[in-house]
């Protein structure tokens, strides 16, 4: 996480399916107090209820999660949402919801990924320009995408990049966290 | 659940450790919106943030779930929090807590139960014993119990009984539920 940040990377979200309440709790508190004050918003995948309870900015919904709108009315206005969107259809709801209820779509998998087994098909870059095009909140794509996708990928209209296997299994995570940070502004 | 609480059941809690988040979203609030105005209290296991967003009355947490103290500063003073226990030993946090920070503990397995195949080993009446007499909140038995039972396990002193099978796997589980609640009385 160290590394990714230095080099460049604004936004940590945690995610691991396996893990119980417990080891998510813990891990997520201690990464919390760690970013304190730097000004890197911590997003905890699914469980709400751990990153409320553990000091999180906010958390990541997929498909088959909480109900957004019933997140937010637990969570209040200033906790972090953000909604898994793999079809152009499933932005029907999002723009059905007043003004503050999700404040990003995660739109993807862009390309074939390894990280989630369970991923809906890859919908490539035409398929995320469709959603970056029309979604009402920022677009971040996700999935599967490497160093050398970064300008095409940007090039559809999305606000931001989420990776973890680029940056998590590089050699040196800070240098490619870079990289792919110089390749977005290109 | 309706024949449960007509028989006389003072309490819903549901599992379903197989569900989405979504669908356990779905029938809770259900289930909160059909129990409301009945006196009976509906508790969710394990995800608080199901039970606070769907509109339940609290969450029942095992040793693996999020801790008691970081759920009851989430929650508030008003949701009820169970907690798990297996052994008299984890009974050492829960007398270390304020008062008010969990509502009651669940002790089992009593008897052997397949409810739960990852459930700890029986700790027998007397270990039940042992555990509701140093409790300092309403202890509950869980695991196992039958009608049968009831009569050797509220004299343990325990506060009350939960069951699974003995109720939902009856063939007239209202008349079940009566059954055990006549035999609690005794």
């Amino acid at each position: 996480v160290d590394a990714a940040i230095s080099g460049g990377a604004s936004a940590v979200q945690v995610r691991d399916p396996d893990a119980t309440g417990r080891e998510l709790h813990e891990l997520v508190a201690w990464l919390a107090q760690h970013l304190a004050g730097s000004g890197v918003p911590l997003i905890v995948n699914d469980r709400a209820d751990v990153a409320l309870s553990a000091g999180a900015d906010g958390v990541h919904l997929g498909q088959f999660d909480l109900p957004v709108p019933a997140v937010r009315a637990m969570a209040g206005p200033n906790f972090v949402i953000g909604l898994s969107v793999t079809s152009i259809d499933q932005l029907d709801e999002v723009k059905a919801w007043s003004v503050g209820t999700v404040d990003y779509i995660g739109a993807g998998p862009v390309f074939q990924t390894l990280t989630k087994p369970d991923a809906a098909p890859p919908m490539g870059t035409d398929g995320l320009r469709a959603i970056a095009s029309a979604s009402p909140v920022p677009c971040v794509a996700i999935g599967g995408i490497t160093e050398a996708d970064v300008e095409a990928v940007m090039a559809t209209g999305v606000s931001g990049i989420a990776v973890v296997s680029a940056i998590c299994a590089a050699d040196d995570p800070e240098r490619t966290a870079r990289r792919i940070c110089e390749a977005m502004s290109r």
